[in-house]
């Protein structure tokens, strides 16, 4: 069956169970809409997104976790290693249906050399956030987290819109594809480098991007056009962003913002000067450890052009792929002259336990999510920002797989919206359940230091405790699926963070279990923050009663 | 209070709660256990044993979790930090009332040295094992796990029992102490070296080492005699490991076993050949450079000793210190001719689900644990060297802190100890609840590719997936605390591994989550040897009914 790369993965629609219930059904569905391929990049070799995300080990494990899912007791639970499913335990109904672990080694071992070796022994696989742990919902998930930080660049630097300014970036992959769209709903122009006409092309055909330039003077003056006339513009350039940025830069380019989502944390995933497109698979394969060292000399050169933009005025942000590390080891100086995103702009929400609240409808229906949709207006009436993201995601955003959306919920919030979800299943006013997750960056569920936990006010960046009481307390509070990865986003030896996923099932069982795991997760964020020394993580503490044995702040 | 170095912490004994029920209560007395001065190494420093092994981060935050533990409802879970009270989360009866996370750091910041700064600047403490996670019952622990292996070595090589054969080892420390009457329970003959007179005479104060030998030659004659009269006898001799053991080679000295645990994981605390133990700690600290180099030096001399003694036929491993890696590094090129003790001895128990079940009684009376002693006698009475050991053990073994017992029990057996002591607290024939862990050296909770998972069949040392697993699936079947560590044993960066307690305190509930964690914990230890392709783990796992998804041995 590993030979069958042409096989064609999608979820079951409907109400009829593949499995002995919701729980595991929801899993069952998810995971397959994981490789469905209008979610997953390559679903024929199992990747979801983020250069090599996977949802399974191999074919084999694919299929043994269907079928171990399809004859899953309501007290049984299915543990799954790095994409392997290695057992079932007897357990009970209000624990999760599936445990996962994924990409994890010990502290010493933790490189890319050392997991790359240990993978082509088959022994582990790369789990990314969502793709190992079975809640992607295509280029939405990240196109929300991007609207939120690009939302953040314009209130902090362009009163609160992006119009009239230009935003340089590159990479248009999983997550990369996001930008463009997320910029013009922020009503501003973007450039966006990729080297592969492809992931170009894809954007434009589901309308993330709006047009290709043909040549960087193209773009340049399209970007210009459309910035005079404070009208929305995303611009696909095809180019290698070592060499577009610095020419940019000695043109003088007007530029704004600027940023960066190629594949950086995988140096085998980034093309370096020099080679060819067509060719960088083959010449990653052959020469692994000169293709690294020949990419971080281009991420250094692609660095030092954004430092020089920042120094000229613009917006400079790593947006969360360890470019700035991978430069330094290059051995350019400047590489974290500027910041990262989330002590930027995002951990001031998380300090609120808010965060990426998403969810699918596994009726397969898009009318339940456009009733869910309406929901959450209902809900929270005060909040403009997200009835404007609700409304132009209904617009702008077309499902890939399961329909599904997400949005920005804190504390409080996101456990109101699930208990919802779960009454208009019980009442039948949706088809079907849906299942509720969130990506692993959220407030409390990651320790990343170079993105997440960048720059914790008390210093306590590479703490990795809190990922894992994230984990243990989603476990313990009625999740349907939770995990624990290694290296997500930012790469090996670099974040350890844990997912959960719970499932609106319409019983009252689910409603207990909704209330509890979406309370405890965002509030693992507001502790996490409060313990970090956050006045405004304190404050969302003592107003929505969240219990800390220490508050007092007694000092360490 | 930080200050009141003299405070005095011992455990409740009795009947009478100090909290709102027994899990809690169990949590509560098994913290203050830890930091008895019978159990601690330095309770003023909260530092249980193993180096800086610590039971809470600090005098504020141990009230702190003391309190919070007193008033925790029977839905609600404790979150603790490495040591520090975060949170409290309301989750339901089957979840855990603690979750622990203690030491954990990203990989690419998992040293001694950023764990160091991250300590000095309040954030973090060292959890050990059992230190953190509040199960560390004394020297029992340790004298256990040295009777089973030198069982196994028995087992492997003499027919089952250490009659009429000498070992020879050094080290008379915190857990090599444990040697000479490990060697002596299993009835053979024990030279124990050390160069400090106080371990000596201190093993011999508290039973463990039964004389002390006034020269080399009176040591081997002691030894010979006892040997050929098949009569256990352990003998320490004062001297350095260095020195002691070539010479004995050049005797042509009749050992059957040799190994070793000085603290050779250290150099800084290992004596070399030409300094006085005296001078020993003023040498270390006015060079510690030329301190290390000869260390190694000298250790590379006792290794190669080592070496000799297994060329001539005995049977020579590594019993967890390092002494091969620090001898390689000295430039002796046979260091790991020998194996370490885990692969050689440990792993095909480990296979089985076989490690260290402890418990203690809660009521503080003795006469409990005699009682779960005659029980697990009744329920395995085929099993001969668990006999030995439960009399040995009540014979020989003071009670430090709350009496407590240890015996290895494999998968299959642990559960039905567990739920038997529950019973047993249910009909009243004990005078109060039983607590139940382990020790984080078991079959299925750790990652140590230094010492528990060195040398795997598949080459899957590193991959940490496991003990994560194994904490998660804790929490899901019931246990009353589960904690996830990072470092013990080897040290920060070198291992990552997870803890779990549940309590007998005599209801339904507490049978059915005893069975369940008591089988899925060692379960994970079949599931992850099976994984790795050992047979007799397939064994186990086909004769004892473990469900595993792909036992069809799908290749990978
Ligand atoms: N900001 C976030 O929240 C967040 C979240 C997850 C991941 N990330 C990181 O963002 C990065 C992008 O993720 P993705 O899923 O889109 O990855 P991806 O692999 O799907 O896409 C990367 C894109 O970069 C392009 N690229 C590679 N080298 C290039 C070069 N030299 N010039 C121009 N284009 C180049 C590739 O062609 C590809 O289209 C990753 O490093 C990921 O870890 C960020
Ligand atoms: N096997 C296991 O499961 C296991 C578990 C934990 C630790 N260890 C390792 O075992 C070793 C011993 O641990 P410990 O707690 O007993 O350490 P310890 O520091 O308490 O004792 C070490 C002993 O070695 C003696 N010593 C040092 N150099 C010597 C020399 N040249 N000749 C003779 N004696 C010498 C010291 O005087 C001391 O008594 C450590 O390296 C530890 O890491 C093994």
């Amino acid at each position: 069956m590993s030979d069958d790369v042409r096989r064609v993965i999608r979820s079951p629609r409907g109400t009829e169970l593949s499995c002995q219930g919701w729980q595991q059904e929801a899993a069952y569905r998810m995971l397959h809409n994981n490789l469905d391929p209008e979610v997953a990049e390559h679903p024929d070799k199992l990747v979801v997104y983020g250069g090599t995300g996977k949802a399974a080990r191999d074919w084999p494990s694919f299929d043994a976790i269907a079928r171990t899912l399809q004859g899953l007791k309501q007290d049984e639970t299915l543990l799954v290693q790095s994409g392997r499913p290695v057992g079932v335990m007897r357990t009970h109904e209000w624990a999760p249906r599936v445990l996962l672990a994924n990409s994890n080694l010990v502290g010493d071992w933790a490189t890319w050399e050392e997991f790359r070796r240990l993978e082509a022994l088959g022994l582990t696989m790369y789990g990314q956030m969502t793709a190992g742990s079975w809640i992607y919902i295509g280029t939405q998930g990240i196109l929300q987290g991007t609207y939120e930080t690009f939302a953040a660049v314009a209130a902090k630097r362009f009163g609160g819109s992006l119009a009239g300014t230009i935003t340089l970036t590159a990479g248009l992959g999983g997550m990369g594809g996001a930008q463009p769209l997320a910029v013009t709903m922020n009503d501003g122009v973007a450039i966006c480098v990729d080297c592969d006409p492809s992931r170009i092309s894809r954007r434009i055909e589901h309308r993330y991007l709006d047009v290709q330039a043909s040549s960087l003077d193209e773009a340049l003056r399209l970007a210009v056009e459309a910035r005079d006339a404070r009208r929305p513009l995303s611009i696909g350039l095809l180019g290698n962003a070592a060499d577009v940025l610095p020419r940019l830069l000695a043109m003088d380019a007007p530029i704004d913002v600027v940023t960066d989502q190629t594949s950086a944390h995988d140096p085998l995933s980034y093309l370096p000067l020099g080679t060819a497109f067509e060719d960088m698979r083959d010449e990653a394969a052959k020469d692994p450890a000169g293709f690294t060292q020949r990419a971080r000399e281009s991420m250094a050169r692609h660095v030092e052009a954004m430092v020089g933009f920042m120094d000229r005025g613009a917006e400079a942000f790593d947006y969360g792929n360890s470019i700035r590390g991978e430069a330094k080891l290059a051995g350019y100086t400047r590489a974290f002259d500027f910041p990262g995103f989330v002590p930027a702009y995002i951990r001031p929400l998380f300090c609120e336990g808010r965060g990426p609240f998403r969810w699918a409808a596994l009726s397969g229906d898009p009318r339940d999510i456009a009733a869910t949709d309406r929901a959450i207006l209902d809900l929270f009436p005060e909040n403009e920002s997200l009835a404007r993201w609700i409304r132009l995601a209904g617009e702008r955003v077309a499902f890939q797989g399961l329909p599904a959306r997400i949005c920005w919920l804190g504390y409080g919030e996101r456990d109101k919206a699930g208990v919802r979800f779960n009454e208009m299943v019980a009442s039948g006013e949706l088809r079907a359940p849906i299942v509720i997750g969130r990506d692993h960056l959220d407030c409390g569920s990651v320790a990343s230091p170079y993105r997440e936990t960048e720059a914790m006010l008390d210093g306590s960046d590479a703490i990795a405790d809190w990922p894992l009481l994230n984990a243990m307390v989603n476990v313990a509070s009625g999740a349907s699926w939770v995990s624990i990865h290694h290296g997500g986003g930012v790469g090996i030896g670099r974040s350890i963070h844990a997912g959960q996923v719970a499932v609106a099932d319409g019983t009252e069982l689910a409603a207990r279990k909704l209330e509890r795991v979406l309370t405890n997760d965002p509030g693992m964020g507001v502790i996490r923050h409060v313990d970090a020394g956050y006045d405004r993580a304190a404050e969302v503490a003592a107003e929505r009663g969240v219990p800390i044995p220490m508050a007092d702040g007694t000092p360490r």
